[in-house]
């Protein structure tokens, strides 16, 4: 019998496990929050992932449970320990995911790099943070943010006025003068095994990753090796088990600091499906398994990510294919079956080659023709 | 609405289309023989292909009909045409891969190499063949083999007096005495744009493909045109839609004779789902609902197929991948679901590589640890 993966959460990076899966002749069981959704195509279930009799019958028979996201309620995986079942990543890593106050207090007490910080649970120190970090800070919920919600930039507590009424403290961050953006994917199993993938550079619009560009250009050796040892502290020191991405700021004066940490495959390792020996996902089922990891070597000089969001007179990716396979015949495209509204990730492009030059305007081309 | 592509039989062709339609953001419905095939993942009707009734079910809504096999009854290609349906490849040339005699008359027909061949109908006529070429020739029947069955070396008519006895002409051919085996694989749209991979080396053992090496060591430039020019030949002059692969025969002094064909993705293109940058599953998909065809560029310099074939005792490749991924962990592994039994393809293994004996020696490493 073949080795069954549960997978909570129905979205893009649950449908992106189902290729490999089905290529290593593994069986993967998703549960899905709606019908319709990303991953539909392997959606064993339908239901509330914050519901324990719902998540527990799901898990009856699987070998693992992973993630689609990391927001399965902590009593629910204790309850999922609780029946015996292997989780993956456990419930500790991931309250560290769930809580950006406790991430922040992780890192620190880890020693590991992060930007000053605080947190805050009135305006009084809100001010008083903003007043000695520069006048101008990042101010984010502690829970339920991403792609550039639950962040924003403000210069006084007025600025986050809606969020103090809905109670609990706030992360106050330095606002960082960086360079740049970085990540740097790892995945580590139960067993200990680590395995890390090129550093990467990856550009934001809006909050957003927009681009990723594998390696990272002229990235030293000693700010990558930096980074992978930073990955891999967080993985061990964590007990992050599955895929695990770390995005960082450099620092105009060469330092590496932890932005965000991801318990998942992530956006920035899209390129990994194409220019990667062994892709993420496949590397995360692998992980999850307790398998020996795969050879994270680029399969090639250069790989370019451009993500696809909808936009606002979009059709599908799909309906682009004639003019786009035709304009980047060399490009692939990755569709996430997912309705096109505006600003969604509904995909994203993946071109390979030996020139950066090459590879990013054959990239943005291809982008060109299947965005507005 | 995604294009719907119907793949009318289960197996591991089918099943191997499946991850590129996923990611493409296409519907795969398969047709499959029986419950528990290989493709059965994505398996929407289980039943007889030689019933035009069934098969006219599954292809409503569809927007091509496409194969895992050429097996399908002219009188049921014929069906599907009048009913309005795209069929690809159509009734046409899979007549001429469902008879190897009507295939060798049509390949002599378009003046393409061949072996020297005739249809004989009794004992006497093929006697009269084996006297004229050597003493020993092929004899094969028309219909239904594969891997080596339907397929003898003979020196006497009464070799094959069964096959005599259950009536229609065979087909003879000489023993062509080739220095090795070539193939050529090639997909063709129904507007007519042909793609070519590289020229590839297969290695056969008791008439089943063991080993493929892409490209083909040792082949200049003249050969792999004119093996190029020979499946380019074969696609547009047959009117083949798809993926097509030429079998060929290089002889000592330096001749292709084309061998077989396959109308269909094929065995020794398997290499291409991690060596080159559109596997042949993606472009049997593209060309099939007519969209551009892909790079068919290789990605690595070498890269080595070797299939898996069920043994006396054997488990499932999954069983074996701690050993083998822990040894291996640049080797690609494809498990094709189905149960083991003695002699049956059960999965391959690519590696790709900078150097073939490198590559070879970790391909065979990684098998070995797979096989019994």
């Amino acid at each position: 019998m073949p080795p069954i993966i549960g997978v909570i959460g129905g979205g893009q990076l649950a449908r992106m496990m189902i290729p490999r899966a089905i290529e290593l002749g593994f069986e993967l069981r998703v549960l899905a929050e709606n019908e319709g959704m990303s991953a539909a195509l392997a959606a064993t279930a339908v239901g509330d992932y914050r519901d324990a009799a719902t998540v527990l019958e799901f898990a009856r028979d699987v070998d693992v449970i992973t993630f689609d996201h990391e927001h399965v309620p902590q009593d629910v995986l204790a309850q999922l320990v609780e029946a015996g079942i292997s989780v993956h990543p456990g419930p500790a890593p991931l309250a560290v995911a769930q809580d950006k106050i406790l991430m922040r207090q992780e890192l620190t007490r880890l020693g590991l790099p992060v930007p000053e910080w605080a947190s805050v649970s009135t305006p009084a120190e809100l001010n008083a943070f903003i007043a000695n970090n520069g006048g101008r800070v990042i101010v984010k919920t502690p829970r339920g943010g991403y792609d550039g919600k639950g962040v924003r930039v403000v210069s006084a507590a007025s600025d986050v006025a809606d969020w103090f009424e809905t109670g609990g403290p706030l992360l106050a961050e330095e606002l960082v003068s960086f360079t740049r953006e970085l990540a740097q994917l790892a995945a580590r199993s139960p067993s200990g095994e680590v395995a890390l993938w090129p550093l990467v550079e990856s550009i934001q619009q809006n909050g957003v990753c927009a681009e990723v560009i594998a390696p990272a250009p002229s990235a030293p050796a000693p700010l990558a090796l930096a980074a992978a040892d930073i990955a891999r502290a967080v993985a061990e020191k964590l007990g992050v088990t599955g895929v695990l991405a770390v995005e960082l700021f450099e620092t105009a004066d060469g330092r590496l600091l932890i932005n965000e940490l991801a318990m998942r495959p992530h956006n920035s390792g899209h390129w990994t499906m194409d220019g990667a020996i062994t892709s993420q996902f496949e590397q995360h089922l692998r992980a999850v398994l307790d398998l020996p990891l795969g050879a994270t070597d680029a399969r090639s000089p250069w790989t370019v990510m451009i993500n696809v969001l909808g936009g606002p007179a979009t059709g599908t990716i799909a309906e682009r294919y004639p003019r786009a396979f035709s304009n980047q015949p060399g490009a692939k495209f990755h569709e996430y079956g997912k309705a096109p509204r505006p600003g969604r990730k509904v995909g994203h492009i993946n071109v390979s080659g030996d020139e950066l030059d090459d590879v990013m305007y054959r990239a943005r081309a291809a982008a060109a023709i299947v965005k507005d």
